[in-house]
């Protein structure tokens, strides 16, 4: 299971410690993190999930692999700019948005889209053009967002949920 | 001055409506319209600006030029898929958002990040995580959408202004 | 018709004559000239195809349109970098190699392994590790080069073929 | 230390088993291999690294995972088609190009166009249209194209020459 973790590059200590709940949570379940890489809620997820001795991917916007946080097991340069964060949506079977910025809007946009599953914890807010919601699933805690992350993904793979019931 | 017009690929006759009165004001000011060159909205804004003898610019995600709306002057089939999205705001000087999707809302989100006006027009609303507002504009009419988008522009770039004192 | 002019973004005189060339002679025959939109061959070909009234693309890789050479219809910033490369081969029907450096080298690949056409003039020679030339074609002058890009793309496009049988 | 292993995705087991050689020899050293994630030189590549306990990051072109090869420690489906290619030349310090076809031409080009070090093992033999060579460095066998990877990258990096000194 690929979990990305979205969110500004610059955050608060209480957001940092949300992420990092939210990335060791994942590693313990086994998931594999993915990240833009760089610091925020980036940093603070990668942290928690290396700690717990999980994989955590950082999908770079620059040329510089040294762009990285130092918590990633893989730090991929794309040199793509913004347009990394399609990749990320793509790369992912769920994303969990942490608070986050105009960059986290783009990537839940993309997820969205993509018909990826979207858990939000204290993040934007979407109402559309017609009063509807947008479908995000909304948490209230770090652990019942990678909780709610693995559910929904293991009920649309049913092969998944075969072979890991527990789930 | 380049102008995305954003919005989603199947549209109700009203929706389509407006987004044609948002590409002929584009075109009738001398500006590019750039979009993704498929239906619905993108569809509604080439035909008006092609119209009004515009330039319009379709940035396809497909590998195929065909794909395009009938109303482009240039087709350009990117192959990127929907990180296309990002190469739309990116190319772009404003952004209008009419009603729209998932997609439309990743190119709310680049265009923000980008530091591109984004003017709505019956689109998202956005509440950041802290109760924020996303900092778009929001316009009441096709036509004061791109008012408001060269206005903005042409504050923002002084040579622009100079030389073009009636906008 | 979209014809690509691939080539390196910095050359000497004799090669841009020949570049402009190859532009003019794409707009004498309706086709719309796709190129990096930076300087050296791009701006050679981009000077001949406005010239003779053409419409000329530019893909630019940075995110500044002001980056474009100043005889492009259209400046495209895509933001993307290198990666814009494999845009402007998707965009094309044929592509023509100007002399040209490692980024050229990238977009005959890319070329070739979309299934376009590629024409050289003065450019890469090629030989694969079996020792099979890579098919690009070759031509002596830029207007043979624009001729057979222009007849080998018809020959692929019956529709074509049959809507314009002098080519 | 990121080395990239390109080549075609069909391959005969010769071409199969230099790869695997190849893939092996990354991961001995503790590189981390990266390839575009699919058959043949590329699952050649991560079956060798794997097999030695190496990490082998894939860069898919599709949106989905399940399309890569069962090598891979990490498998990140992009959605970019075959512009994932620039993606893999940017991630890498050096790439070692195997046989190969027209991607693998387009890889080699990105390369050597970001400053990395493109070491070629039965691959293609560029000439210049000025009659240059391309500026590959050739290896005869699968262990000296890695020895030449580490070497080459550890000169331009003074930190890891001093680090790693044996290298």
């Amino acid at each position: 299971m690929y979990i990305g973790v979205i969110g500004a590059g610059i955050c608060p200590a209480e957001v940092d410690g949300l992420a990092e709940r939210v990335g060791a949570a994942i590693a313990r379940r086994g998931g594999v993190l993915v990240c833009g890489g760089l610091g925020g809620v980036m940093e603070g997820a990668a942290r928690g999930a290396q700690r717990e001795g999980g994989l955590v991917v950082g999908v770079l916007p620059g040329e510089e692999r040294k762009q990285g946080n130092r918590h990633l097991s893989v730090a991929l340069a794309t040199g793509l700019g913004d347009a990394r964060n399609a990749v990320i949506a793509c790369a992912c079977d769920a994303l969990i948005a942490i608070d986050g910025g105009y960059g986290t809007l783009s990537e839940i946009g993309f997820g969205l889209k993509m018909g990826k599953r979207v858990i939000g914890l204290g993040t934007w807010r979407l109402v559309s053009g017609k009063g509807l919601d947008a479908g995000m699933l909304v948490a209230d805690s770090p652990e019942q967002a990678v909780e709610l992350a693995f559910r929904e993904v293991s009920k649309s793979i049913p092969s998944l949920e075969t072979s890991a019931p527990s789930t």
